[in-house]
């Protein structure tokens, strides 16, 4: 294998918080490793298309601090066609990139290690997105912006909740994966959470509204994970229709939990990620995914961190039981 | 007259954040003058239902700085009947409440106004509504923070709009006025704001999208007043058909508007004004709001307080015009 | 009067929260209105050394959330000598310089004043200062920031204040002007504040420091103007000098006052009275500040503007006084 | 070994944001498996002169996002005496406390270490500093939020420094460890760290200085740990000797990074830890902390947990340097 003297960047998939550190953190480690560094616009569509510059230290001042990504980002139906790979390929050859930083979720590695199969081209990946549905690493860079953003918005809606003595179902990201929902449903203090791992149905959402009769709460907050049939709405059009004695509102907070200023926690996990990333071209590794597992850098495999199924830690659910009685 | 020896206070509408300041000036202030002070909880139906109970310094400490309202809100139908009003006039006699000091926007002052005209009960009103939509006062209590969580959420929002080149449509408080959402556009950079009192129509909107078509402007982010009808979805709506090529997002903000710490500009507001009903009182006013205009404590008349066309500042639409070109 | 072609712009003094939004403001609307804007850096010095650009609205590109001035700023010397402003004047001829715009606080337009006094050259100032020194308009540009920065610090400092029952003296910014001090301690739930205007000397805290002891308050915090001789550290020795048993602490929050991102209010004021600017030039005014009183722009003569003693409203003492029994 | 009945909890040592949420967890989850649960106030002084009293769900009701500790803390000196902690366990009898849950630092912990071993008492640790130093947790309570508290402080600082083209020495807590100092840098973006565990002399700083100049930056930060003898004013001092045409400036942060509204990760990790610290007393364990590793509960015994020399990592000095090339 010939030595790496040319990394390309790009970012893919949802925006997540801390995605600038990163490509900062990639670009300021490249250069001072000796590296060029190129910046590859749009995701996977601007490699297809040919969206690349080179980028020095000064491409990346003063963006550690801001939310979204200077490359901006796309998701790309063309890179999943053969065509759309090669000619992505051609433009990595044009432009001399011997290795490709992808900063992305679980679609966008996914990507990558297909491309790093079928090509000969070294693929990194750094965990880049709110979802925290990546293996191998602690947390994800955006989890933990995302979560505060969300805690930040129910402390702002339990003013309301109790002022007007309502419940609220505040629905958030992460369709199939409960870690959004069911940890800000305990860092905001919220009487329970829907999310797609628990079997809650109609039943427990009966019973919790039940006790929450019996004790006599008059208002509440119950955060869901987003869902095309069974979102906020769904539970709070129950809700009213069997205990018509509530005052139920629902707030879908949307887009808003994806930008903002990345917090301290993004911010060192995508620096020192994307340093980890330069050592692991530097040391030769090959369509790794670089983590941070006790406070240590590790290489995850692609094919490891891209697996569908990660883990949902069901005492979680205990945790918010006891605290919410 | 005889001189006023107990105080009522209590929050009516929607809650406000500067809410809970202003009950701690009002207890505070009221103390130090000598007044007994009584919270009445639940606004008027609290009146109504005789839910009033004694309140000292230890009642409002540490609540400077939460929204909300620690003496919980409603809007009360029962009110605005002759029973509803005869009951809360009974609890008044039997508490010994010589006045009232009313925090709350536009529906609640009207009440307070009706109420001290059929009663012989001095009502002394605070305006308390994220709305702005009262005479009399440069701003009211709330504006100001809700001004901001809007505009933090927009900032949050840009990230994203810039990242994925998006236009979005925010949907903002403020059904029957556009202070909101014309001054949140202002502050958050936005491209454009679409509010009740100008006569945006879907030719306007036309215009705005073609010039944003002419400049190749990618991202554009619109501030859209909560409308039945006309909201931030039917605008989206209308752009999708019309301008197939862009990808077009909504966010509605919804309830996380009202909530939060209150802002330093509130707490300012809503203690000066809240010492000002107790002067207000010891200097034997009767039926006015405490409103601030040029740094100064004023005493606006209840019925010119309420007056439904305070009149929106033409110029602001001018002033965005220019900004977003 | 030949008609103003082009526009310059500058910040100076002390950097203030906002003053990018007024460089924006200057720069789009005068664009939007058929001027030719230039950027001048480092404020008086920049004009004196010729560091001079040409600006558009990419220069002005997503800066309205940004604290700071990408202008820089300086406080210059050499402008207050007659070679220096001789050298500025050569530099506005040699760019075709028709009128300045000068971002500052009370010494940075008293230079605009001087300056348009002596040579003839149209000077707009905008007010930008944290200390809200100045005639004629309701606030500064930065000052609303400022506030909320002071307050969010003394919100977190109570927590500790509290915990571990202190007294702390918090030491703020305004050497000759107490209403950042004042404001924050209404705005803070503080116990005290100690201003210049006051006459607050050590029997005055001797007086304060007894009700407290008498009322067994344990905690405490009193908000401190900056003082070359009488700050915080002064008043925390006294204290704990003639009150031993109380355990006293001391905070001053010195630079991190003056950055940050613009609150909505200050976002709001800087790009109205930078739009005003334009306005003005195009109405012909000359030597006038932008500011903003009862929601209304106005014109305010630097002359007056810069008048040094502006009043402080005596009553807020009072307010203080009543809200901390 | 008699089954536990009664749990005192406390809070102990430097406060720390997320204490009152360890408070509630253990608390409520306490009261969810049967236990009566009494708070002790002022920490072990408390414990010592009888300040306990029993703790119902309404004693934690709304503490959840706020700093401090609604237990109020101290560092006791009398606890360290025979007869302190003599009186100490004559009180746990008299309240029939079985175990204790103690909600502090290194010295908190030691405290409890010893007191267990004196006494057959069982004490179970929560990790509530700010200081990150305790063995076995990937972090501490508080420390995230105090992480973020100084981000952004630096962040305003930034923006000073770079209109004004200053260089900052900013203070950061930390005597022992630069846990503090060292991520805080990486977050903010700053340009170096002094820290305790790097050698960091006066050559070092030269060495820096020097490559700056040689760089022509103009503005730049350095973050510096707390110290008695070399802390910002030191170097600031050598600075402004050495290299005098550099305008340079100090802000020591101090106690603001105490308090404050904990963030996600510090609510999470409260309220998990103190879920754990009931579990792991219904299991019978004894003397032990409760940590997080890996997102998994863990039971790090108490002598574990205080060793002095948790290892800093040195990459973390070859990440900041080489982000700040």
């Amino acid at each position: 294998m010939a030595r790496v003297k040319t990394i390309g960047v790009l970012t893919s998939g949802g925006d997540a918080p801390g995605m600038n550190a990163a490509i900062r953190a990639v670009t300021r480690a490249g250069i001072c490793n000796g590296f060029t560094i190129k910046g590859i616009y749009r995701g996977y569509d601007g490699l297809i298309n040919g969206e690349i510059k080179p980028f020095t230290t000064e491409n990346v001042s003063g963006i550690i601090m801001q939310g979204g990504t200077v490359l901006k980002t796309a998701r790309s139906n063309e890179f999943m066609t053969d065509e759309g790979k090669k000619k992505a390929y051609d433009n990595i050859k044009k432009e001399s990139i011997d290795a490709l930083v992808v900063i992305g979720g679980n679609g966008s590695l996914t990507g990558a290690k297909v491309f790093a199969e079928e090509y000969d081209i070294c693929c990194i990946g750094l965990p880049g997105t709110i979802d925290n549905d990546l293996y191998g690493t602690d947390s994800t860079i955006g989890y933990d912006t995302t979560m505060n953003t969300i805690v930040e918005c129910v402390d702002r809606i339990r003013d309301t909740a109790q002022s007007h003595e309502r419940i609220f179902f505040v629905e958030v990201m992460g369709r199939d994966a409960g870690f959004l929902a069911q940890n800000s449903a305990i860092a905001a203090g919220a009487e329970a959470a829907i999310i797609p791992e628990d079997s809650t149905d109609v039943d427990q959402l009966s019973r919790f509204m039940e006790r929450g009769i019996r004790k006599s709460k008059k208002s509440c907050i119950v955060i869901v994970s987003e869902s095309p049939k069974c979102g906020a709405l769904y539970y709070a059009d129950r809700v009213k229709k069997e205990f018509p004695d509530y005052d139920v509102r629902v707030s879908i907070l949307g887009h808003l939990q994806r930008g903002g200023r990345p917090t301290a926690h993004d911010r060192i996990l995508a620096s020192r990620t994307g340093v980890g990333a330069i050592d692991a071209i530097l040391q030769g590794q090959r369509n790794v995914m670089i983590g941070i597992r006790n406070n240590e850098i590790i290489y995850v495999p692609l094919i490891e961190a891209i697996r569908s199924d990660k883990p949902f830690d069901k005492k979680l659910i205990t945790v918010l039981d006891e605290l919410s009685i």
